[in-house]
């Protein structure tokens, strides 16, 4: 399973599949009606810190130029985006006043409908993110990837593929080394209330490593047989917690993809760079918190959240 | 503040004033017509395990001799446990599906509709806590006390208290070094959404430790300045979550009694203690997951809890 370092430039250690899109936002904090969104599009953008990472993705005609340059200057790799002929991806949606659930108003798939992406890497990514998106395609993309090239494969997914998808889900979940899903997908999976039961029900479809999200209250990690529990970063002024699933799952594997080691303690510290990562994505809308910020500040932050933490 | 140790072996660095009660409770485990509780059941059961404790509380005449006993069993004192005419406190719950909802059935005060404790310690308990009780009895028991001779103080309360006591909840806030707190209870007080605006505002009612509690998901302390944050452990066999919170604040409060260290790294540990207790439990019906440990068994748990927290 591990491929050896490349020199060439253009070599990506991570490649990401999942949706760029443009969103409205509806918070207790404000309304934002474009803002640039897609689950791939915050995973990348984050794990940009750590490492270079290529986006698998499609965007319509309508994709403004200014959020090219927002990928390009983090140096993602956007051999893979494709252009086509349509709108892109919207998502539309309103958050509750305690900031914890999100009310879906509108989804236009718009291209996606369309999109079926053609791997054309030089060397194998030895990290792959499958971010939310459909099963069918999550597993496009695996067959075309060399399975003794990859290192380490995680995946995302959401209630929607749960319901309707569920048999290509499981044969997706049997490939991947990771699972990372929230506490709602992980009882709706499993039908277990309690997140520990859930994760290790997960584990048996296959993935040795469960991630159970819990917003702000945390995340949950089952690697193999042990058990790791972080509690959210404290911050005080939450805009818009969009995006923060997916910037955990960048900074996880942004990191991880860095130091190329998957021991239980480097996943512990790929999870607080995850944490932090979010923390910083729920002080803005849309990419705002993460616009400014370099690798020091996620490694400051997370100095103090190690302190908090301790005991 | 400090008062010195005292080597009488009937002194009591410990003491707190609660409730006393015979439950009734429903989970979807199972359902339990007669079991001993009350906040100050639960902290006393817990705290005696690193200190001598003090139970101020009152009983009826129905209170069973086997209740007695166990309280004996754990040598708490229990000079001024009260014995009524009348009925013991009743309280009957049902908790939901996900055991972080409970529902009160009913409430009968009985005896407690006449209780007024007469503090008569030779010694004045060092470390003091208010457990979830009338506000007005919890100034009477601090009325009692020379203030000189306190080193620290610590309260709880509930809803009802807030709704329909809050003047003079807010008079005891001014007099305590610590708030223990559930997060519903936080917001209701605060009208702040945000667990550490609400551990704020809280602080500045007068206590300069804030703790609040996030059931299974953990535990945020405001310290002063300084937030520190621990996940819940992680407990896969929750029958009854009645009396984790009391067992929590007994653990702390016995931890603080045992070490006489109230920095904010022996608080930080003392919230270790707390939660190891707790998730002892919430594992049987009342006192039955907390029975036959020991200050050992917490230790053992609490060394499992240090690696999982770690990262």
């Amino acid at each position: 399973m591990t491929a050896p370092k490349s020199n060439t430039s253009d070599y990506c250690p991570l490649a990401v599949v999942g949706t760029v899109a443009i969103d409205s936002v509806e918070t207790p904090f404000g309304k934002r009606n474009k803002v640039f969104g897609g689950s791939a599009t915050y995973f990348s953008y984050v794990a940009s810190l750590f490492t270079r990472v290529a986006l698998v993705a499609v965007v319509g005609k309508d994709f403004p130029k200014e959020y090219f340059e927002t990928l390009k200057g983090r140096s993602i790799d956007l051999s893979h985006l494709e252009v086509l002929r349509g709108k892109t991806f919207h998502w539309k949606g309103r958050y509750e006043e305690d900031l914890n659930t999100a009310h879906t108003l509108e989804t236009q798939l718009n291209v996606l409908l369309d999109f079926r992406p053609k791997l054309s890497f030089k060397k194998t990514p030895e990290f792959i993110f499958l971010a939310n998106i459909d099963p069918h395609l999550q597993q496009h993309v695996l067959d075309q990837l060399q399975p003794n090239a990859l290192r380490y494969v995680a995946c995302d997914t959401m209630n929607y593929w749960i319901h309707h998808q569920k048999t290509e889900l499981l044969k997706v979940l049997k490939r991947v080394d990771c699972v990372v899903v929230n506490d709602g997908e992980a009882r709706l999976l499993t039908g277990e209330v309690n997140v520990m039961k859930a994760a290790k029900k997960i584990s048996l479809l296959g993935p040795k490593h469960v991630i159970v999200k819990k917003g702000e209250h945390g995340v949950v990690l089952l690697y193999e047989k042990e058990f790791c529990i972080l509690p959210a970063y404290p911050v005080e002024d939450i805009y818009d917690p969009t995006g923060a699933g997916d910037s955990f799952a960048g900074g996880v594997m942004g990191y991880l993809a860095l130091t190329r080691d998957i021991s239980l303690t480097n996943l512990k510290k790929a999870l607080g760079v995850g944490t932090i990562a979010a923390s910083f994505t729920v002080q803005g809308f849309g990419l705002e918190g993460l616009e400014k910020i370099t690798r020091r500040d996620i490694e400051n932050r997370m100095r103090d959240f190690q302190k908090i933490c301790r005991f």
